[in-house]
């Protein structure tokens, strides 16, 4: 017998009405459990969220949700097994991609944690000094944040089923936001099993997390003008939710994370096997396969001064040719598989329309898989793409294959490099590799203006650098344009999505006593 | 013969190709001039703006743009006679409300000129302290903002065709960004005379100020992704703009501000006759008429005790009988026209809706007409309406009647008036009036999450506090839901629209220099 697994709205546990959708093993290809959302009242559960969980949440200090937060990583460690064999067996990862989502995600949580304690035992934020308004100082304008007064709705990718519910839950529960969360079905197991452990730790107030399973419809429609919504996933739904009538109409405040063409710099002046060259090799093949290449930050294009082209294809080859791949529970494999049959399909068509615009540097499809039946598995080698052409390579710049594929391309000069990055019309993130400290700080200041982050690695910090992909709680997430235009963590910054910021006008007697 | 206003794009004064859109005089009916920006090349003029224009105010610290925008304050002041002989003729305002659209203007862009001082010599702004990434103190994370590589477009409203333009293009120079202004058909004259005062100036580099008056077909179409669009106007618009394919596919970063229901509250307590309660009358009435109630800011709903609501409808009433309306040209009149014959209709129409609702206390049709012909001039005395069933009152809560009339309704305690003030679903301004400092902080806080502005008027602040409805550069002007979501103005914080935000990761030896 299949389980079913439940929603949690409106503080009860509720199956869905329908046949609901299975999740598969990605290696094995059985089916593992079911999901669905069908007959949900989704009106009520919102209402619930809004009214009950808003409420007790925003009765709380700063301090106190930290400190719930605290208490929810401990059973979030506490439960690290089951969350493992469920990303083994739903997402088809290694342990060490497992890590990446499920460790990331505790990490992530536990960072504001640390920084809410540091917000200390008020219930609104003060946003900069007051201004006198007018020659006498009696009459001030203040600057206030204060917590929305509806729902945080995420709607989320499936490469992260914890990561990202917590990189958004934690800075919402900590401003004093209800939070809805949609995991991507293909893989809303580990994210249902994680809330169920919070839910039943019975550390949340009712009402301040519920999780929905299954189809996405009608969560929109329930949507209020003071709920914020989170999507990270493709830039066509991306467009369907900007147009809904919740965003266009009622003014929902929404942050969008979608496509990126990532791209890494190695700066003119390196030369073949030098710590810059061999810090850039080493990143590329890292970031292809971490993951299956299923990161929304993952490196896509590679560019390389002219004279290094075919030693730096040389080098990531070799190392690409190194990484098995397969069954993740074998322990030899580094690499394990695509999330279903469907990101399998797309990562081929992705690449037959890459294809016709550059070659295969190294060809994944060549990788013999450890311990997975190639019929069955949705397994994949890594593919380095090659061009020498990247001013005619279109598709290049705008075809984002999710999976172990990129592309390397020659350019001409510093000049050139720029604007064949910004060919990618905004990006989550790029790095940058090279010796000199001037040339790198005026190239990440170049690059700032298109990716919500510049990683810059440089020799001294080749063991520390956190890497290019790896997102941290500390740095803003998020790229313009193509990249959706989003804004997320960043430290404190990621609490400004959950408040509204309003100016308070009055005499110092109003204000002295109000901002304490 | 009548003029045609030109547009400036591209570097030149270029003239429509179609048969151009009158300007008239609200009061006298005449035709003034026209515009047309039929045939523009505005691929062009976009790309033209984006390369020049941009390239070279971010070659400029922020100081010496502040010093051109303290230039460009010269020459408007220069000019001022011009720009209120045409506010008259086409806006129909008297002398006090050109004022506050010319003067409003003027004042806000010194502002900005004042604050970019003393961001100095720099080209990107520094956001906040940098972060250790791990235990070693070597590789931090550093966030910047940097000018966003495209222009500003801003969309305009009819009611500040001076105002709505600085307000906007201080804090988009001084970032760095260029700028094309539409300002709306009806007045645009003025917006049109002030952008060639200033590009006659030779103040600004070539591309940095474009103004295209007439339709705003295609303007959107041209937008690219690093292009930022500001928009002030009716909901419906709004809707329209937000799922265009320029925000909604291109991730063009869009403000919106769009209708409100601004409240405003006496606070329990108040007495007949007190202080708190004359301050309230007085302000409710200056803002029922300055500008004839065409302020986005206007307060259209006024919630008392329910003891009081017949003396502050009787003492409200009294202040609008003694309003002249009429010419403005009169010395005698104190309110002139609305801005067209639509407008006209529009308030009738709405008054109409309302007043299926609402009684009317006082009646503005009664109010007879100084210097003007009543089948020509687009005047309308002051209105208010009163209902003491605010609950049942759907249309009170979600019409907004642009032009000088409001509601009152009484309430039962604080939180039937927090509950009723709700019901505007967002607006841009509440205003606040008691004596007791602690309620008066207690109640601002509580409605900071509906409201960009919250403005509190006690007695000792009486003779200095800046208005209701007045929007000073110090605070953020802008409102959630209803009100469209946006955020302008709040001092510095304007620069964040036009700025992008990046966290740059690297080694101390990079960013130690950068930051200097």
């Amino acid at each position: 017998m299949i389980e079913r697994l439940s929603n949690y709205v409106a503080g009860q546990w509720q199956a869905g009405t329908g046949a609901g959708t299975p999740l598969v093993d990605p290696v094995l290809g059985n089916e593992l459990v079911r999901v669905d959302a069908t007959g949900l009242d989704l009106a009520a559960a919102f209402a619930y969220a809004r009214e009950q969980g808003g409420k007790a949440l925003r009765a709380l200090s700063y301090r106190q949700r930290a400190a719930i937060l605290a208490d929810v990583v401990k059973v979030l460690q506490a439960n690290r097994d089951a969350y493992e064999e469920i990303a083994t067996a739903n997402s088809g990862t290694v342990k060490n991609d497992s890590a990446v989502d499920i460790d990331g995600g505790v990490y992530t949580l536990s960072t504001y944690a640390r920084l809410g304690v540091g917000l200390g035992d008020r219930r609104f934020l003060i946003d900069g000094e007051p201004a006198s308004l007018g020659k006498e100082a009696l009459f001030q304008s203040q600057h206030v944040m204060v917590p929305t007064r509806g729902l945080a709705l995420f709607i989320n990718a499936f490469n992260f089923p914890s990561w990202g519910l917590w990189e958004k839950a934690a800075p919402a529960l900590l401003s004093g936001v209800p939070v809805v969360i949609k995991p991507a079905t293909a893989t809303a197991w580990l994210t249902q099993r994680m809330v169920k452990d919070v839910v039943d730790s019975g550390l949340l107030p009712p009402g301040a997390l519920s999780v929905v399973c299954g189809s996405s419809a009608g969560l929109l429609d329930a949507l209020e003008p003071f709920d914020v919504l989170s999507f990270t996933g493709s830039a066509e739904t991306a467009q369907l939710i900007r147009s809904h009538a919740a965003v266009a109409q009622r003014s929902v405040r929404v942050n969008i994370e979608a496509d990126s063409l990532n791209s890494a710099l190695l700066l003119e002046g390196a030369v073949a096997g030098d710590a810059a060259f061999e810090l850039l090799v080493k990143e590329v093949a890292r970031e292809m396969t971490q993951k299956s290449g299923q990161k929304c930050t993952a490196i896509r294009r590679v560019f390389v001064p002219e004279a290094l082209y075919g030693a730096v294809a040389e080098a990531i080859s070799a190392r690409l040719g190194k990484t098995s791949v397969g069954n993740p529970r074998n322990e030899s494999v580094r690499m394990g598989a695509l999330v279903n049959r469907a990101q399998l399909d797309a990562v081929r068509a992705g690449l037959a329309t890459l294809l016709s615009q550059a070659e295969a540097l190294h060809d994944g499809a060549k990788h013999a898989l450890v311990d997975a039946d190639p019929a069955v598995a949705c397994c994949v080698g890594p593919t380095l793409l090659g061009t020498r052409a990247a001013d005619a390579a279109d598709r290049v710049h705008d075809t984002e294959v999710f999976g172990p594929v990129a592309t390397l391309m020659p350019y001409r000069d510093a000049g050139h490099a720029l604007a064949l990055i910004q060919r990618g019309q905004g990006s989550l993130a790029v790095s940058i590799y090279g010796s000199d400290a001037a040339a790198l700080g005026a190239t990440a200041l170049e690059l700032a203006a298109g990716h919500g982050r510049v990683h810059v690695v440089s020799p001294d910090v080749a063991a520390m650098h956190t890497g290019h992909g790896n997102v941290m709680p500390q740095s803003l997430h998020g790229g313009p344009g193509r990249a959706g235009g989003g804004e997320e963590l960043g430290g404190a910054r990621a609490l400004n999505f959950y408040h509204r910021r309003a100016a308070i006008q009055a005499s110092t007697s109003v204000l002295s006593p109000m901002v304490g």
